[in-house]
């Protein structure tokens, strides 16, 4: 017997599914194989590869943008998301959900070329940690999501991010700790404008929100990004459902996934009532459309690749 | 000595440039060595990889949808660029440019779900021909273009195409013609709304415009769906002379190349005064930023994949 692919994957319902439908897609000659050219699989980033308390990572690194920008924008002190972020309000700033997130994104950058910006979040990234895992944010992630990841890309899967959060930050590390290419990072995006300045080519961020990758906006960038449908989506919130639905609804074989935050222990227990990756509709659908439920507290034996 | 990679192209500068730029890139330790994760190549379609000529092959097809939506768009009678299309003008319908052909993909298509899009134009592709060829529009493609994609490709590029046509037309070929997957083609677009309509997911095509791939517009995708300067791009006009700076300029190593159609005898001599992928100032740009301008006349010992 082979070693095992998914070791922090306790030995269960989930983990049985994920690689029943692993052997079904690539077994040839069989009656659910799937050309490795439509192996697709789409994965959420904030509670699903990595952790989204006790607030999105995006937010506490554009709190920073904010706070410079904000003596230029006098209105931001009653307009939410930037007054709830400025004056530090979290409760109010998770209120404003991944929508809220996605116009501070696109609100905080402008004027800022991409190469400006880049130099700014990749140090970012290097130092910042998670308040509440100590850690880099690059560090938390979840470990049986990155096994899961080797294990899809070793049988042929091509694997796209496909997020709420900015497509700026997640492609500043997608690669090194996903394995998963820039371009096959689907995110919210601010517009940007091409220039010769100066003999120089700049991409200027501008105000004006390109895409918010949220809810309905996922199956629709994916139709952008992508332009097939993916057979395999793994979400943890209402804002992965439309994604699940676009997977798996009438397109067999395909199969999705939802991570259900319920270790108060190891993480954080969140669903319904949660501001943050509210999880309520897509829970109420999960078992007519046979997505599968993965207990996080039940069905991971580690969370994070650091001792927990 | 190993056999020629690119047989369709004639000893000569532009060949040198390719082989050199490619041994350069590839060869670890050396000065110019490139990491594969960043050996991103950029090609234009139209007048780059397939013909252009009498006209975009996308305007051919639109045509049949504009005509069937042409009475519910009385407007269309005097609007460009539907009003050239429908009096079958060619000359003011090959005035309206990539930008012209960017408005009428989005409009001529709203309204429709992508699947019956992608079932009514994969039918196209599979019977229609180009009226100058004689050869289907799929099979009008430049054989030293294959040729090119092919070393690339076994040389770890990364290959894109990028280019001012309809995203979603180019991506029903493009996997089996040239070898890109529909997640590596960028073009022009229509923006899409999701909904699950009677429990089945859908995607209906709207009539605004997401993106029109052209000139600056190039770059600015480039930056949304690859997220890394290229550094090969290959173009015909002045519709990529954006793409070709963003690649080039303070950036090296990188290749930029330019089709100049300078062959009547094979297929049209047309550059400065052309309506359809005019070539004027990335022509006067060429020489200042090293870019290699390919003569199909002197380069290429064969154009098409049949005999011509």
């Amino acid at each position: 017997m082979p070693s095992d692919p998914l070791p922090s994957w306790n030995d269960g319902a989930s983990k049985r599914a994920i690689l029943d439908f692993v052997a079904a897609v690539t077994t040839e000659g069989g009656p659910s194989f799937v050309a490795p050219a439509d192996r697709v699989a789409v994965f959420d980033n904030d509670g699903t590869l990595w952790t989204e308390q006790p607030m999105y990572a995006q937010a506490f690194f554009i709190a920073d943008q904010v706070r410079r920008l904000a003596p230029r924008h006098p209105e931001w002190a009653t307009e939410q998301p930037f007054a709830a972020l400025l004056s530090g309000d979290r409760a109010a700033l998770a209120g404003t959900g991944e929508a809220g997130l996605g116009h501070l994104v696109a609100a905080a950058h402008a004027g800022m070329t991409t190469d400006e910006f880049d130099a700014q979040a990749a140090a970012w990234l290097a130092t910042a940690t998670n308040p509440r895992t100590g850690h880099r944010f690059t560090e938390s992630v979840y470990q049986p999501q990155l096994e899961l990841l080797a294990l899809l890309r070793v049988n042929g899967f091509r694997i796209f991010v496909v997020s709420g959060g900015g497509i700026d930050l997640m492609r500043l590390f997608t690669e090194e700790v996903y394995g998963v290419p820039t371009d096959r990072v689907v995110g919210s995006s601010g517009k940007v404008a091409y220039a010769l300045e100066n003999g120089v080519p700049t991409l200027t961020k501008l105000p004006e929100l390109g895409s918010l990758d949220d809810k309905a906006g996922k199956p629709e960038n994916i139709r952008l990004h992508i332009g097939k449908r993916p057979i395999l989506a793994f979400g943890n919130s209402d804002g992965d459902q439309a994604m699940l639905e676009f997977t798996t609804i009438g397109h067999a074989p395909s199969l999705g996934l939802i991570v259900h935050h319920d270790d108060a222990a190891r993480e954080v227990a969140y669903d319904r009532d949660s501001a943050i990756g509210k999880l309520d509709t897509a829970l109420d659908a999960a078992p007519g459309y046979g997505w599968v439920v993965v207990s996080m507290k039940d069905d991971w034996n580690r969370v994070f690749p650091f001792a927990d």
